[in-house]
């Protein structure tokens, strides 16, 4: 005699079809065995009786559990839940499930242009996965494993990545000295909580990267702005002001562009041997210049150890796979890795290993050379197709990077230039919101995630904002 | 004419191969572009004088590089860098350098009776990476992207977590109160972090869990020792004591094992809506219990919402997946997401959106079925094994989990136990080492990564401790 399963509840308010609620409930059932292996189940009618829906619902739901091996029939004595339940095998999801989901749940894309994304179509993402399986065979099911006593990172990815930032930019460094964070952002609220005390001053470029403003000031630090010109941040000079960081973006800086001349860096790292200050050197998008080469970083004009190099993955392989790096003085390793260890363990191996072989077999390489090269010329692109527009927009920063900057005349109003960018559906963001002081008005603009299509259908859509409307501060 | 390289540096010390050494030399200088694409590279010969090696070695290199598709020969001219270098396939490490990784890189496997680990040897890979494929067509390329507006994890992922702890631990929430972590630890450091400002009481069992210890601590909070006794935590009394969060275990106290009865779980729960205290609950192993099923939820009986809920994929799935969840008050789920913004942005959602397909398909519940099963059976291979050996160990609480604890006589150093278990290469812990104060003395055992041949060998191991010789405290 079959259970009654009559105080199974369907919504009809629900999103889900009352025949994927009842497949949902039946398999809910199954599964935390309140119907065990080889139980019999109600026959349809009466189930379509009992819930007050149409039989032809009970079927549909019925004929789907036995897709997904929930349930089977025998011959004149109807439907049962399987025997060898325990060994089910994956159920497919039902076309009206996967519908359901890309209506629902899938992630959105970026309008036009939004800054600071890669081009993620441009990823290899068939090679990746092969990598990844090979990552796996390599390192066996032990990748799957807790691997709290590696809360720096898989020493095969530090490695890789020592040679990568030595070759690449100049950083002289043990593989030791590498910690493999979830992303830059990671790195930046990690650091920001070793070396602040609650009231510490952190000096941070003004307008400057709002992610380190928000890490910065969730160790309760107080930010103390520095000004920012055409040639990028302008270094310190008292000695008097004691910050215990300064936070600083050379190779470009956000959001202006600008690259910081080798004299300033000379006179910024004096300044910090002097008075005893970290510098955050954040290099978070170097690896595209379309011109020259960048210059070196910061970390290798330092004798002195106190600049901290910051890296990320995210602009070069993909941004959601969440992986960043800090080269670090030699004083601070014990400290970062003990408070990696309360704050989240240790990261994900099985990316970790797929990126050291990415970087070891050179795949790597290939993708940032092609990526480089097609973000050169959507740049290009992007600027040509502004020109035509007439726009007051200026752009001295056009070098490199996934963003640009594009100036105002000195008595814009940038904010009032979003908003009317916003009305033509193009996606930018003012200087004067990521500043704390008065700024030169300018917006930014992320170019290399859209392609030439996109960049020239949105920069018409920019040529047709009425200039004469937009106010001034 | 070719550049010369003679300025490689070759290190006979290093523990890669010459060849191999070189072969990574010459891959970084075209990665690089000091060899450009049509480039030709030095005879065999003249390289081998240059670098003072044998000509074997540098034609093996080339040869490996001609393979990797780096070079390539052109008739009676030479090697050449590829023209279509730019476009290069991906190379594929040679079996040294395959050799050497798995030697040097691989991470290690844990002793008998390393505790709190999962079996990753049964988790269903192949399947796995088949949702995962799944996963990322259903998404498309959306999944790669940043999605910092998703701080609290993918809707999808959220919702399955609902329903899963609904269906399972009585849990009653919305979709949206659930946000997901990077493991339970991560979950455990933001809750510290919120919810207590430096200096402020925090109370925890005792023996208790060493990760919450390091997360309180991290927060700077004040400890509260709280006593365990064989029925888990005693409730504190006292309504003068204020605490701003209390961490408990109730499923199973680690590391004791016991169950909170139901008695004192709503003693709990009165006393922390008298005193207005957060009641943390750690869930971390309740789906393997191997009698009955387990107690719901301490967040079940909670009617206030004092009570907030911590779950993990680490034992169910797999640990390097580093994946937990939070079921939070509403008024904590804005502070939670912006903690989230600034400690690092957001987690992986390829990892989220397989997760969540493995929920929703009915995966994860076979796997767990399946552990269950194996688990249980291993734990009797254990407690018959150890009963054999005739060692003074009692089990009170063996009918769940991953760990189980055997007590040790009054009077014994459970610390000189652990000592001497290592000399016969067991790895065990002590309930002293995760105590502030005298605890009863007892050893925990994690049986579950281990299979049954292993199980045996290991107590066998146990059998031949040396009693006599372990001190008195």
């Amino acid at each position: 005699m079959p259970k009654s399963l009559a105080s199974i509840v369907l919504s009809p308010a629900d999103h889900a079809s009352l025949q994927s609620q009842l497949a949902a409930r039946l398999r809910a059932l199954i599964q935390h065995g309140h119907l065990g292996a080889g139980e019999p189940v109600p026959p349809s009618r009466q189930l379509a009786a009992d819930l007050r829906v149409s039989r032809n619902t009970v079927t549909l739901a019925y004929e789907r559990l036995i897709d997904e091996g929930y349930l089977e029939s025998r011959p004149r004595s109807g439907l049962f839940v399987r025997e060898s339940i325990g060994a089910i095998p994956l159920a497919k999801p039902g076309p009206d499930s996967q519908a359901r989901q890309s209506q629902l749940e899938r992630v959105a894309p970026a309008r036009a242009f939004r800054e600071s994304r890669p081009d993620v179509r441009l990823f290899p993402l068939a090679l990746w996965n092969r990598v990844r399986g090979r990552a796996l065979k390599a390192h066996r099911r032990a990748l799957l494993q807790y691997q709290s006593e590696l809360p720096l990172g898989l020493p095969v990815l530090r490695r890789a990545i020592a040679t990568y930032v030595r070759d690449r930019r100049g950083v002289s460094c043990d593989w030791q000295q590498i910690a493999i964070t979830s992303g830059s952002q990671h790195a930046l609220y990690m650091l920001s909580h070793l070396l602040l005390r609650p009231g510490a001053v952190a000096m941070m470029e003004d307008p400057g990267y709002r992610g380190a403003r928000r890490a910065l000031l969730s160790a309760r630090a107080t930010i103390h702005p520095i000004a920012v010109d055409a040639q990028g941040l302008r270094p310190p000079t008292t000695v008097g002001k004691k910050a215990a960081l300064i936070y600083t973006t050379p190779s470009r800086q956000y959001p202006t562009g600008a690259c910081l001349p080798v004299a300033r860096r000379t006179e910024l790292i004096r300044w910090a041997a002097r008075t005893a200050t970290w510098i955050i050197e954040d290099d978070y998008d170097s690896e595209f210049r379309y011109g020259y080469p960048p210059l070196p970083s910061l970390h290798s004009l330092d004798p002195g150890g106190r600049v901290i190099y910051v890296g990320t993955m995210s602009k070069t392989l993909f941004p959601s796979l969440r992986l960043g790096y800090v080269v670090l003085p030699w004083s601070l390793l014990g400290r970062f890795a003990e408070l990696r260890s309360a704050l989240d363990d240790h990261g994900s191996l099985m990316d970790q290993a797929t990126t050291a072989e990415f970087l070891e077999t050179g795949a790597y390489y290939s993708h940032v050379r092609r990526c480089r090269r097609e973000y050169g010329s959507r740049l290009d692109t992007f600027l040509s197709a502004v020109r035509e527009t007439g726009l007051p927009l200026e752009f001295p920063h056009a070098d490199g990077g996934i963003n640009i900057s594009g100036f105002l005349p000195d008595s814009s109003d940038d904010a009032a230039w979003v908003a009317a960018m916003a009305d033509v559906d193009v996606d930018t963001r003012a200087h004067s919101a990521l500043a704390t002081r008065p700024v030169r008005p300018a917006l930014i603009f992320g170019f290399t995630a859209f392609d030439h299509g996109e960049i020239r259908a949105a920069v018409r859509r920019m040529g047709r904002v009425r200039q004469g409307r937009i106010g001034r501060p």
